[in-house]
């Protein structure tokens, strides 16, 4: 038998569907991704919209699963679905709830990984959590973290996410919401952060971070030579500040050095806590390469104890940008047979 | 057979030795305790003078652990000593080494749980880590986080030392010395801290924090009224501070004031890693109650994301003051053992 793990992503937008293997092969993804049911279409937070809405997302989910299934078996009839791994935003690993997802229309506590599970009754292991602990799973099970038992794992997006890997498992802490390093609060942090906190990390390293600083620099040099000058805010992203600081824009660099310099301040808070072998970067801005990862690195080793000085790797994340998200809802799956000894 | 443990604290001046059951007595203390090497004896850091002072140093223990084991054999003779646990500065639990202890004499890295195991070749188990991760083993062993998988300790003395629970162990990271949450930076930060860093957390919330501040908040008011302000910098303790407030001195509370923003900020981010379920507070300024337990719950819940509001418990440590440093190093051999399943 060929063991095999159904992972899904439910992300803003879209809910990536998939099938891998242990050894971490995408066997199946689902193209075009299901739509992830949208807030405008629950805009008062009513309970009874978001229980239709809810109802039919599940169904048409189990729906693309069992054709997934299908669709590999057909390849291979040997397979075995050995479970369900589950990334979703605010998801409880414990309970397997979404708990008051700011971005779904989804009114509540609502216990999906039981409503996915009750559609198989033959799978046994269904398990969830949040998109950056699943990349942390994903990283340790098929990734640059195989057989490291600490590192962290951050993934830079719209957010900065995270997900801790302590004595060789996810932290999941007493709530199982563990691992919001986003969150942290930075020395200069003036910033409102889309929680409605202040100086939050995410605020400031983030794509949506690094925009704000851009158009921060601009006001503050009153810089009309740099080639961001002439973009929208709106119009404005990550890679457009890299391609500039490649043509040798000043600010578009100083950007980068800004966003490094604070994110390796946050990284040595984190070393303080764990002592990780390594940090991971994953995500858009992380394509920058030196012109993140340098600065990051300065910065962290600036603010480390020296007893943690020039131990702990910062490293670019082995996982494909558009794999990811699979792979992490089945390295979930993975790591939970794993702890039952299969 | 009765099981006992031999518990082990290298204090900066004195070491304490005891020897501890599996249910948290303690049966026997090395009164007066046993006088640590000094850094002025050897205040060149020779090598040659380091390794004397440390043979002396461990035969002089091996002679008092000896002696314990006697005197607690006479009166309960079927006793087994199960182990040896040591708290020391910068100890390293991997390696039972002590590291470049900034406070101490001997030099280099000193295979410190080597040398007592070599005293003792009929004890199996001889463990090391640093005082703060043996008191939070001591706390999840005997103390208020008996039974919880995930809880914080922080120690407040002179300086802020922690220990973390994680899935119902000490987080040691990759090389042994995670949990140094008094070298995280905070907000405010201008203050030297002893490692040599700037705006740490241990450089406001601690004893010499708090002695700082003290100064910090007259200069700021030219507070002569406030009694703390007849009293010379190196006679002030949080002792005098906490007397003040009690009888009423407004400078002296909003010392504690200060101090408690700013523990609750540094927890907040405490949280937003590892969502504990509880953090115990340990040490002297611990013992003002209200005036500093109030201002830190405030603060880090200001701080917290909605998704961890009103979860996380502050607590004072039930651990005794006198007795920590003992309970925690037996609480290293016991946890050792049930690793072992014995």
């Amino acid at each position: 038998m060929k063991q095999v793990a159904i992972g899904i992503d439910i992300g803003g937008t879209n809910t990536a569907i998939g099938i891998v293997d242990r050894d971490g092969n995408i066997l199946y993804e689902k193209q075009p991704q299901v739509p992830t049911p949208q807030k405008k279409d629950n805009p008062k937070g009513s309970e009874i919209i978001s229980e239709e809405l809810l109802n039919d997302f599940v169904t048409l989910l189990a729906v693309e699963i069992k054709s997934a299934i299908d669709v590999v078996s057909k390849i291979n009839p040997e397979i075995g679905v050995m479970g369900i791994g589950i990334g979703a935003p605010n998801g409880n690993y414990y309970s397997g709830t979404i708990e008051h997802a700011p971005n779904l229309p989804f009114v509540g506590v609502i216990p999906f990984a039981k409503m996915i599970q009750s559609k198989f009754p033959e799978i046994k292991t269904v398990k969830l959590t949040n998109d950056a602990n699943a990349a942390a799973l994903g990283e340790l099970i098929f990734g640059g973290g195989k057989g490291m038992k600490n590192f962290v794992m951050i993934t830079i997006g719209t957010g900065l996410g995270s997900g801790l890997i302590v004595n060789g498992d996810l932290v999941y802490g007493h709530d199982g919401f563990a691992g919001e390093i986003g969150h942290t609060t930075i020395g200069r942090g003036t910033r409102t952060c889309g929680c409605g906190g202040t100086g939050h990390l995410e605020a400031y390293c983030s794509a949506t971070g690094m925009k704000r600083t851009v158009y921060e620099l601009l006001a503050k040099y009153n810089d009309t030579q740099s080639e961001l000058a002439s973009i929208p805010f709106n119009d404005m992203n990550s890679k457009i500040v890299f391609d500039a600081a490649e043509r040798g824009d000043k600010l578009a660099k100083e950007v980068f050095e800004v966003t490094g310099q604070l994110l390796g301040e946050a990284l040595a808070d984190t070393v303080h806590h764990l002592s990780p072998e390594a940090i991971f970067l994953f995500g858009g801005p992380v394509a920058a390469g030196d012109y993140i990862f340098k600065p990051t690195k300065e910065s962290m080793e600036r603010f480390l104890l020296p007893i943690f000085r020039n131990k702990v790797k910062i490293l670019p994340s082995s996982l494909k940008m558009g794999s990811v998200a699979i792979m992490g809802a089945g390295a979930l799956v993975w790591k939970e047979l794993e702890k039952q000894g299969l």
